[in-house]
């Protein structure tokens, strides 16, 4: 088997070990004479991955009673829509932060469904995260909208502003679990599992359920988040394959160190690349404010679209996939989730190195 | 290996070789480096094998031109709220068919959303579906839904009623494929995948782009079917890996020899086990109406709770699982989709014989 260093946005790469177990065990799952596919969501084996997945969150992040973890489908784009319909009461008004594309999708989802106002933004750049000091923020609001990490522009937040005593929603998509939190300072975190969790069809949101008793009940079935929260996320059939993968990808966390471990690999891989960018004179640029880049998606850019072009391609032939930034910013991107090993980074590094000394 | 016969209502057994070519490449996908679980919704590898699955179900069904198919998520749950959200105006009204549990849901929800009246019941029993005669159509009605197999008390259409010239809209989501039938009758017709076409997590929505046309803009982005037509069901991430199965499983049916051959599996197998119940004395006893019999969930009783219990279990510990009947209803039930083998409902008739002799 020849595997390349998938460096890709999400769906992402995985961790091999997840990924090895599932394979085993694809035909006769734990004894059971079938695969995990074909179980039945009310089995009592199906049962204990369910809510060994559901446990690992809770302490991997240490959370406390009051959180339910809950397993959507639809993405984060249809979380940019439950959380309004949930969350934002007739004459209310909800604050979003814009650091970016995914944000401004949240924002605009929140204005169809009632009021929302834009209170802080990076634009018209986004080559930085905004600041504590830079928000506008509505002490009335009926919660603060926050994305951690915006995988287009390759900025992140590091640590959490205070947004005083408003519930503090995170679209943690694309960054979650890449370094211990604080997750009790929020009262919803969601996100889509392709990029940091798992494959994609499932979306993970860790909501308090204090909260879920001020939510608005006059919604569709599917959309409140009450009627998963009631069910433990088995009200229908939930997509079982895919969180039993989540729950491999956990394990695998949980094997290697848990969070600590995560940050201090992530750390390393990010620091890494962000030198060799650095390090070649002009000829890799990073756009994004130094304390603000993403330790998962590092952008970056060659002298000429050409030479991007270029790079992208012998990157490819030299087993190095998924470089090629998103189709509306060009530039070139590496996607360095959790799952990506060191070696990977090296890699890609040494062959930075190769390409300035052959075009540079 | 040593597989047993799975018949669990769905998320149900599944073609073995769809899954064992899942298994043989899971860790490098058709040459890629990569499994299938960690690639780019956005690769042309993917983009392959996406729409491949969407030209299986043209392909198999006839669809003309004027079909879109989608690949959603959420369940048939969730459209049972984007029907009505879609096509259910203001001042207007939907017809539905109340055939049991699942009709009821999908009524209950457009109730909610709008203007919707039960227009034929099989009620209170729900022992048979509801034939034409018996319906009360508003021919002004926005659609007309019906459900095309109860997966709880076992009935089935085989044939679609005349519903005139409004719009039929299918929840066939228990036994889609299951034989050849005229979709293009329909407006659209919605299927869960996890019981006839693949794993948990993926619905499959077939709809006419004529219609699109009349449908409700100002509902959130991700409730519009136009979204996902406009986008090919790539707006957002899909879940890949399991429209990727849902492939495997349709290549299965057309290597079988398609909807025909489906049928006559199918016809196969279920007329042997309802052979079985009838065939000794009354010990078995199968409630639904001849002619309204499903070929995908056989529902049977015991003469009583006790022996179902020992059945149910005894049937286990042979390799015989998910017989148990639905927890609404109680007694035995036996899900026999397309990927059941007749081999393994011979050794579940045999199983019966047995336990006729051992306990009748």
């Amino acid at each position: 088997m020849s595997r390349i260093w998938n460096f890709s946005a999400g769906p992402a790469t995985l961790p091999l070990p997840a990924l090895k177990r599932a394979q085993a065990e694809f035909l006769d799952w734990d004894g059971a004479g079938m695969s995990v596919l074909e179980a039945s969501h009310r089995s009592k084996e199906y049962d204990q991955v369910h809510n060994e997945a559901a446990n690992s969150f809770r302490e991997l992040l240490g959370l406390d009673d009051d959180f339910a973890v809950l397993f959507l489908q639809g993405g984060a784009s249809t979380q940019f829509a439950m959380l309004p319909m949930n969350f934002l009461p007739a004459g209310g008004s909800a604050d979003y932060i814009n650091t970016g594309a995914w944000s401004k999708k949240a924002l605009a989802e929140a204005k169809m469904l009632g009021v929302a106002r834009e209170a802080g933004t990076a634009g018209p750049e986004f080559t930085r995260v905004v600041r504590e000091g830079e928000m506008d923020l509505d002490p009335n609001a009926a919660y603060v909208h926050i994305t951690s990490n915006n995988t287009i522009k390759g900025t992140q937040y590091y640590d959490f502003p205070d947004c005083g005593s408003v519930p503090l929603v995170g679209d943690m998509s694309s960054d979650f679990l890449w370094q211990p939190f604080d997750a009790n300072r929020f009262h919803m975190i969601y996100a889509g599992a392709q990029k940091n969790i798992g494959p994609a069809g499932v979306t993970v949101v860790l909501i308090r359920k204090s909260w879920l008793e001020t939510a608005n009940q006059a919604i569709p079935t599917m959309l409140r988040y009450g009627t998963h929260e009631e069910k433990n996320s088995l009200y229908n059939t939930p997509p079982t394959f895919t969180i039993y993968m989540v729950r491999n990808v956990l394990d695998w966390v949980k094997g290697e160190g848990g969070l600590p471990a995560m940050e201090k690999r992530n750390r390393e891989k990010g620091d890494l690349l962000y030198s060799a960018i650095e390090g070649h004179g002009d000829f890799y640029r990073c756009p994004v404010d130094e304390a603000s880049r993403s330790y998962m998606n590092v952008v970056f850019r060659l002298p000429t679209e050409e030479l991007e072009a270029k790079f992208v391609a012998e990157a490819k032939s030299a087993g190095l996939s998924g470089l090629k930034g998103h189709r509306s910013v060009g530039g070139c991107r590496a996607s360095i989730y959790n799952a990506m090993e060191l070696a990977g980074v090296e890699a890609l590094t040494g062959f930075m190195d190769q390409f300035v000394r052959n075009n540079g």
